[in-house]
Parts: structure tokens; sequence; C-alpha cells
């Protein structure tokens, strides 16, 4: 098994390139990201708590089954995807609340997918987010149940928003292409099938662009959908989503290693210890954190003709940069 | 545990039935039931087959993640869903090929819910329809995520299909809604809790109405959606669909205890094996049957509106009084 040193100084060394982008913008930032950032999670957290609540009040859906979903739903999650998607909406000129569904449905997938990765027969994970996980709070069953029902809810979720039903169609298009076995579940797949072997960089380049690439990818092309972007920023804010999602993932297996339990919320060393293909057991620690750097540049580069407009997607891309869990 | 008698007469009473009924019909039953079927089932086998083929030449998508797939979609299953869907859809007026991608969603969602109930955690079952079951051919792992993908693939099977946007809309809300947690899921999840308990009359009619009762509703109210049903056509094929879909649960519980593990593919008595509560637990075989007969003839009275367009929906209610599997 690849045993990798840890290395705090690439935090510090995150916050330097932050700053030396920010210079190198053709724009002064005015933006305060901290207040953007929690503005965005109030709203999507707003919106999951109507939609839990509505879940108690139909008399169709068992109390224990809601309780599993709402558990893992409001685990503390930092609403990546969701506010990517506005984020990218916003960019493109969408200004109307409607894309808060099409936002918080994707914090329905993302949720899914990290209740079934943690099951013991998958990543066998015990604690996520700083809590115990799902199956071991409320059993296996009642863990696949909860996973299929947000699975199934995120795509009635975008359903039911206020949206011309030709966007609805093309954004649930996107949603299923992006979180299906040509997406999301194909990555987990590969990445399960080849634990414990070792794997070249094309599989963990497949894995990474679809187990957690291609969400992200959806999430920022469902925000520019909603906004009916032209093809010129549809396929700006495209590359911007699949570097993006690529570096995030690389990011997040150096935090697996660089990072405390603490930090993580979630066992720190995990993925070497399980033999898993990560960017840093294929190409070393600083290499990956150079790789993530540049496709963070690139993701940034490729959304300039923004202009302005780009400023809160610069700097959640800075923000992915740095975070430390 | 509740012990009850097989009753290998109840299967001749059926035939009875049905040579009853349609003699009691209004009109004369020119149709052949068998060719009927065998016409659908032939059609979503073919669009089952061109789905599984995309796949393949797919990059994108796993081949082993795949292999799982068209495994558990071509066990040889009934095609009940996709069939009802195609038939009601018919029924409301429909003509058009259209319905193809919509019928075989439902066929998507039942195997995948069929894989996860199947697993250890869930019914842990070994043998459905006289196959080994996923998990035991690929390992637990790949069956979780097989059935991810087929349940997410349902939606963009209907997304991709030719129909007007706002239709499909309306398609996809009822494919959500009658398989997430206020349908099916919820409907196995109250299942599961209830194991080895036992349950009152309330309790195993809500397990029944929504854990399989809920899709076929769907399926029928989806053929008329596709259908443009006018508000009377809906609620009768609303109504037939209801009550065939309790019907078809209460005679599955039938065939459990009277039926032989060759004529089911699968372990006979397996129901009371578990402690499952089911309508002959509750109401004994007896009850159970004449409440299935009841409800089949009230699923028939529904849509007499739609005189001879009803002819196969008829059949088909009177096929699954019928059936030994």
């Amino acid at each position: 098994m690849l045993k990798l040193p840890s290395s705090p100084s690439i935090v510090k060394k995150n916050q330097i390139l932050y700053t030396k982008h920010l210079n190198n913008c053709n724009y002064r930032s005015t933006m305060n990201l901290d207040t953007y950032l929690k503005e965005k999670r109030k709203s999507v957290d707003t919106f999951l708590k109507d939609y839990i609540a509505s879940k108690k009040r139909d008399k169709d859906c068992p109390r224990k089954l809601t309780e599993v979903m709402e558990y893992a739903l409001m685990a503390g999650g930092k609403r990546v995807r969701p506010v990517l998607c506005i984020a990218s909406y916003e960019a493109a000129g969408g200004t109307s609340s409607c894309i808060l569904p099409i936002a918080t449905s994707l914090e329905l997938i993302h949720t899914y997918s990290l209740i079934h990765d943690d099951l013991p027969a998958m990543d066998d994970d015990d604690f996520r987010r700083g809590k115990p996980t799902a199956h071991k709070v409320y059993g296996e069953a009642m863990a696949i149940l909860a996973g299929d029902a947000l699975l199934t809810d995120a795509f009635k979720m975008v359903c039911e928003a206020e949206t011309a039903p030709a966007t609805a169609v093309r954004v649930l298009k996107e949603l299923s292409h992006a979180s299906g076995p040509c997406g999301m579940v194909g990555g987990q797949a590969v990445d399960i099938m080849l634990e414990g072997k070792k794997a070249g960089k094309k599989d963990v380049h497949y894995i990474h662009t679809h187990k957690t690439g291609a969400l992200i990818r959806g999430a920022v092309r469902m925000g520019a959908l909603m906004a009916k972007a032209n093809p010129v920023k549809l396929s700006a804010l495209t590359e911007y989503g699949e570097k993006m999602g690529l570096a995030f993932q690389i990011i997040d297996d150096v935090l697996d290693i660089t990072g405390t339990q603490e930090e993580l919320g979630k066992t720190a060393g995990a993925d070497i210890e399980k033999g898993k293909n990560t960017y840093p057991s294929v190409y070393g620690l600083e290499k990956s954190q150079k790789l993530a750097e540049t496709l963070l540049q690139e993701s940034m580069d490729a959304i300039q003709v923004l202009k302005k407009k780009a400023e809160p997607l610069n700097a959640i891309a800075n923000y992915i940069l740095s975070r430390r869990n």
C-alpha cells in the first residue's frame, strides 16, 4: 500500500495562489465569499427543511423513512453542488428563485450517493461529517431505502419546480445523465471494482471525472440551462464545471492524506487504508496538488467570457483549493 | 408464525371466474390475450435490448455495470407494468409507438426495486425468476449500484422519449411519485419495519397499496397521461390501476403459499418463513382470494366507460387472477 507524507504547507500555498489569482484578474474583487456562500447555503437549507416538512405532513410517507432522509440531509453538508448551480445560473444571467428546487435536487442526489457509498458492502464508512453514518444509526435496509427515496425525489423536485416544461426536461436529462451509469454511478462502480488493485492514470481519471466530476459538471450545466445560456456561455460554463469537478476530487484525495479526522469529519487516511486509487496514489502528493491548481486556473480562464458575472464562480474555485474539509 | 394450508383448487376456481366474467361482459370477447401479451412483451423486450446495446456502446458506462443491469433486466420478467401502461394508453385512445420508452421505464424501476429488495440487508433472497439474484452473482456492491443505475436511467429514458415536454413532465412526476418515499419505497420501508411483528389490516393495506400497488397505478396513469385522457377516463383508469394493483399483490401472497418453487421461480413459502405481513396472514387464505376477486371485478367495472377499448385491460385483470407465477 502506498504511504504518503502529510504536507500541511499545502494549505498555506493555496492561500497564496488565491491572492495571486485575484491580483491577476481583470476586475477588482468586491465580493465577500463568506457572505455569498452563507446566503446561498441558507436558501438551500430552508428549501431542504421545507421539503422534509412536506414529507412529514404526507401520511403516505413513513415517518421513520423521513427521519433517515432528514438525518442524512441535515448532517452539515457544504452544499457545494447547489451553490455551484445557483452561481452558474446567476453567472449566465438568471435572476429568479426558480433555481432553488433545481439546485436543491442536486443535494438530494449527492446525499443519496453518500448514504449508499458508506454502506458496508461499498466503502464501509462509520463516520460522515463527524456523525455516525445513516446505516450505523438506522440499519442497512433503511439506509438503502432512504438513498433510493432521495434519488427518486430529486427528479420529483425538478418536476414540481415552476419551470417551462421544455427547460425542465433539459434539466432532468442533464441530472439523470450526470448521476447515472455513464456518470456518477459509473465512477463509483469502477472505484469499487479497482479497490486494492493498482490502477493507471486513465483509470483514476475515469473514476474522478465520473464519481465526483460528473455531478459537479451537471450542477453547473443545470444552472446554465435554467438561465437559457447561449451556446458560448454554456460551453464556457461546462468547461469550468468539468475542470473544477476534477480538481475538487483531487483536493479531496490530498486532504484525505494531509487532513486530520477533526477537520475532515471522517476517518483521515481512509483511502490508503482501503487501497483506493487516488491522484496522490498514482501521481504523488505534490504533483496532484499542482494538477489541481492548474485545473482550477484553467476553470477560471474558461469563464473569462462571463466577465464580472464570473466573480462568484472564481471565488468558489479558489475556496475549493483552500478548503480544509 | 402463521401456518396456512396450500390450496391448489384456487387456480381452477380462477379459471371459472375468468370464463364467468367474459360471459357477463357487454361485448363479445374477440381478442386473444396470449397473442396480445406476447406482442406487447416483444416490443418492450426489443426496446430493453436496444437500451442495453446503447449502454454497451457508451464508453462512459462501465462494461461490468451494464452486465449486471442486463442480467437483472433480462431474467425473464412478465413485463406486467409496461404492458399495463401500453394497454391503458391504447384504452385511452393512444396509437403511437412513443409509449414504448415510457412503458419500458417502468420495467427499469421494477427491476431496480427487485435487485435492492433481494439484498441480504433487505429480503435476503437467493433466487429470483428461477435464477440466482444479482448480488449472488455479482456481489452486493455491484447489485446496489446496478439498482441505482436502473432507477436513474428510468427517468433518462422518459426524458429522451419523443414526447411533448409538458406531457413528459406530467409523466415524470407520476413516475417519481409512484416509485418514491410516498409510493413504492415507502411500502417497502414499512414492510421491512414490520417484518416479524404482527401487523393489522391497516398496515398490510398500506404495505400492499404502496410496495406494489403504487407502481401499477402509476403505470396505468402514465399510459392515460400519454394519451391525453380526459378527466373521466383518467379517473376510471386510476381506479382500475389502484384496485388491480392491490389485487395483484394479494394474489402474489396467495401464490407464495399455494405455488411450488418451480412455478414461482423463487422459494415457495418464503413470506411465512420471514414473518412477512401478507393478506393471507391477516385475513386467511380463502378471504384473501375472495378480496382479490372482488377487487378485480371492481377494477373491470371501473373502466366500463371505455367500452370495447377496455377489453385488453379486462383480459389482463383476469390473467392476473389466474396466473400461477
